[in-house]
C-alpha cells in the first residue's frame, strides 16, 4: 500500500491509447454535419450514423464545448477549432430565437425550430460551451453571444422572490405546467451545471457579476440542495427550496425514457454521478474564481465518500446510478456519464486528501471503463450496462449523449494523471 | 355623519384649484432647463433658480414620469409631453453608461457624469419614467428604455442567492462597501418603488415576463418586509431578510442628510409615509397585474388604519414621519411627501372600505395641506414643518424633491375624488 503502489503512469498510458488512438479519432471523423452545418449525434454501436437528425440544444453546445476544449488541450491541429467555429456558427444562425430570446430547445438537421421551449438546463450549456469556444477561439462575438445568453437566464429565469433559478420555459419563456412539464419545481442539476457555466464565463470575461453569480449559485447548492445530515444532493424542489420526490419531465435530457411516473422516486434518494460531479465542478469553481478551497473540501470529500462506499461496484466494477443517502445502492445499472464524471473525481481526490482509497476507487472505475464501458474497435463509450455488466443499450451517440461527458473526462483524466506523475517523481 | 356628510365636490375644488392654477402653471415655467436641455430642479421659496445645476437621476426620471403623467392625464395641450421628450432625449444622451449600462447617478448641468454609482433606487425610478413616457408619447425607444432597464436590473442587482435585488452599486455594479455605503443591506423603500416601476413597465408592454416579477416582488415585500404582528412597514434587512436598525446612506435622496449615524434608529420604527404609500401602490399593483385584489384588502387595512391612529396629527393637522409600529409618533415632524402620498392612500381606503374614518383622515391632512403646507403664491409645497407646523426648510424643488410626489397626488385625488362624486350621486 501507500504512494509507491500508485500506477499514475500505467494509468496515464491507457488513459492516453484511448483518447487520442480512439476517442478524439472518432470525432474527427464523426460529429460536424458536412451537409447542413452543426453537429450530427446519431450513430449506432458501430459507429454509423442512425439516420436520425434532429438537432437538440444540450448536444450542440455540448459539441462546442467538447471540440473547444480539445483544442484548448493542444490536439486537433486546429480541426476541433474548426469544428467547434461552424456549430458556433450553426447555432447562432439557427438555434436563436429572435423574438423572443434564448436558444431553442430542438431543430430539425437544416435548423428549422422544432421544439422553441427555453429550457434553463439547455441556456446553461449555451453558456458553457460559447465561453468555451471564445478562450479556444478568442472570439470577441462567442464571448458576446455567451454574455447575452447569461444575462437572459438572469432576467429570464430568475426567481427573484425565492433565489435560484425558474427551469421549465414555453417558447416566450412564461413558465410551463406543474409536475412532468417541469414549470413548479427546480433541480440540483440544472444548478450545478449553471455553477460551471459561470464559472467558465467568469475564466473567460474576467468579469465581476459572473463571478458574484457564480458564488451565489454555489451558496445555493450549499444551503438549498446538500442533505442536512449526510451532505448528498438532493434531487428536486418546490420553488422555496422544499425538497421533492424527484419526477421524470416531459422535456428530457439524460436519456428517452417513460415519464409516466407522478409518484417519483422516494426523498432518500442521491445520484452518484451528480454528486461526484458537483464535486469536483465545485473545487474547479473555488480555483477560477479564486475563492479558499479550504473551506469547500470537507463538503467535497462527504460526497466523494459517499460514492466511495456506496456507489462504486466493488464486485463487478464501475459505478451504480442512485441509491439511498445512507446504504447500498437502488439503482443500480450503469450508465455512462457516471463513469465518465467518478474518474474525475477520484483523481481530484487523491490531490486534494492523498488517500490511497479514492485511487483505489479510481482504478476499481478506470478497469470498468477500460475493460467494459468503451466500444473500443469504434473509439466512443457503450451508454447502459446492467449491475452485472450486461450490454443494455449500445449507441454511441444519440439526442443526450455525445462526447462532452467521454472527451472532458479523458482531458482530466490525463492531466490529473500527468500532475499526480510529476508529483510523485518530484 | 355618514356618507352625506362627505364633501367630495367641495374637496375636489380645491384640488383644482390648486392643481390648475398653482401646480401646473409652476411646472410650466419652471423645471425643463432650456439651456443644456433636461431638468433644473433647484428653487427657493419665491421659486427663483438657487443657481445650483447638478443633475440627479432621481428628478431627472421623476420630472420624466410627472410630465408624462399630467399629459396622460390630459393637461399641457402637448407642452408637458414635449417637456418630458426632451429630459428623455437629455437622460439617454447623458445619462446612459455605456461601458457598464445602467443610468449614472448624477451629472453636472451638461450632461457630464459626477457620480456613476449605479444605485437600483434610481434604476427603478428609471423604469417608472421611461414607461410612463412610453405610454403618453408611445415611442417604442422610450419602451425599449425602460426594458432595458428592467433587465439590466434583473441580471445585475438581483441577488440568486437570497432573492430580492442588491441596492447599492459602484459604476461598474459591484457591490459598494457595507455600513453607510450600503452595499450590505436591502430595503423596503427600494423594493416597493421597484414594485411601482415594474407594474407601470407591465401596463406599458403588456409583457408576462414583467409581470411575473412585478408579482415577485410584491411577494418579497408582503412575506419579507412586513411587521408579522402590526402588518405595518419593516425599513432595511440584511440580505437574508434579518431586519436591521435602519441607518442614513452615503447616497441619500430623500433629503441632505448627516449621514453620521452608525447605530440607527430603532428597530421598532416604521414610516407612516412609505406604509399608505405601499398601500396605494399595492393596491394599483394588483388592478393592473389582475390579481385578486381581496387578498391584498386586510393588508392595505392596517397599513392605513396604523396611520390614521399614529401617523396623522389629529392636533395640528398633516402625517408626523416615523414612530413604533403600535405606539403614538416619535420622529413628529411634518415632511412633503408624506402628505402627498396620505392624500391618495386615504382616499383610496374610503373608496375600498366606505369608512368614514378613513374620509376624515383625509380631509385633515387635506386641510394641513391646502392651509399649511403649499406655497400658494409660488405653486408648489415647502418641504418640511415641525410637529407645530413651524416651517423648517423652504425650499420649492431641491435635489431629490421635485414635482413626481406633489403632481401625482393632485392628479390621484382629482380622479379619486371626481369617482367618488360620481357614485355618490348615482
Amino acid at each position: 500500500m501507500g504512494r509507491v503502489a500508485r500506477d499514475y503512469a500505467g494509468a496515464l498510458r491507457e488513459i492516453q491509447d484511448h483518447l487520442h488512438k480512439e476517442l478524439l479519432p472518432f470525432w474527427t471523423t464523426h460529429g460536424v454535419d458536412t451537409e447542413s452545418g452543426g453537429f450530427l449525434t446519431y450513430y449506432d454501436r458501430h459507429g454509423k450514423a442512425t439516420g436520425e437528425t434532429t438537432k437538440t440544444l444540450i448536444c450542440q453546445a455540448r459539441c462546442i464545448y467538447a471540440y473547444s476544449a480539445a483544442h484548448r488541450a493542444g490536439y486537433g491541429d486546429g480541426r476541433f477549432l474548426q469544428a467547434a467555429r461552424q456549430g458556433f456558427e450553426f447555432l447562432v444562425q439557427h438555434f436563436w430565437d429572435i423574438e423572443h430570446l434564448g436558444w431553442h430547445w430542438t431543430t430539425d438537421r437544416r435548423g428549422t425550430p422544432l421544439d422553441r421551449s427555453k429550457l434553463t438546463y439547455g441556456q446553461s450549456f449555451a453558456i458553457y460551451g460559447l465561453s468555451e469556444y471564445a478562450m479556444a477561439s478568442r472570439d470577441p462575438q462567442a464571448l458576446e453571444w455567451a454574455e447575452r445568453t447569461f444575462e437572459l437566464v438572469q432576467s429570464h429565469a430568475g426567481d427573484s422572490l425565492h433565489g435560484g433559478y425558474y427551469e421549465f420555459q414555453e417558447s416566450d419563456w412564461t413558465l410551463k405546467r406543474p409536475g412532468a412539464y417541469g414549470g413548479d419545481r427546480k433541480s440540483m442539476d440544472v444548478h450545478m451545471h449553471l455553477m460551471e457555466a459561470f464559472t467558465n464565463l467568469y475564466a473567460a470575461s474576467g468579469r465581476a457579476l459572473h463571478r458574484r453569480k457564480a458564488e451565489e449559485v454555489i451558496a445555493i447548492l450549499l444551503t438549498r440542495m446538500l442533505h442536512p445530515e449526510h451532505g448528498t444532493g438532493l434531487a428536486q424542489f418546490t420553488f422555496d427550496w422544499k425538497p421533492l420526490r424527484a419526477i421524470l419531465f416531459k422535456n428530457v435530457w439524460g436519456e428517452d425514457r417513460d415519464v409516466d411516473d407522478p409518484v417519483g422516486r422516494p426523498l432518500d434518494n442521491t445520484s452518484y454521478g451528480h454528486n461526484v460531479e458537483l464535486g469536483w465542478l465545485l473545487h474547479r469553481s473555488a480555483e477560477v474564481l479564486d475563492l479558499d478551497v479550504g473551506t469547500y473540501t470537507p463538503l467535497i470529500r462527504a460526497l466523494y465518500d459517499h460514492c466511495l462506499t456506496y456507489g462504486i461496484d466493488w464486485k463487478h466494477g464501475g459505478v451504480f446510478c442512485e441509491g439511498p443517502h445512507a446504504g447500498p445502492a437502488r439503482e443500480t445499472n450503469k450508465e455512462f456519464w457516471q463513469q465518465a464524471e467518478t474518474l474525475s473525481a477520484m483523481l481530484d481526490a487523491v490531490a486534494l486528501f492523498d488517500d490511497d482509497r479514492y485511487w483505489d476507487g479510481y482504478l476499481n472505475v478506470h478497469r470498468f471503463v477500460m475493460d467494459t464501458m468503451i466500444n473500443h474497435p469504434v473509439g466512443e463509450w457503450f451508454p447502459l450496462f446492467s449491475a452485472d455488466n450486461r450490454l443494455l443499450r449500445d449507441h454511441m451517440a444519440h439526442a443526450w449523449k455525445i462526447n462532452y461527458h467521454t472527451i472532458r473526462s479523458m482531458l482530466e483524466c490525463e492531466a490529473r494523471l500527468t500532475k499526480l506523475l510529476q508529483g510523485a517523481s518530484r
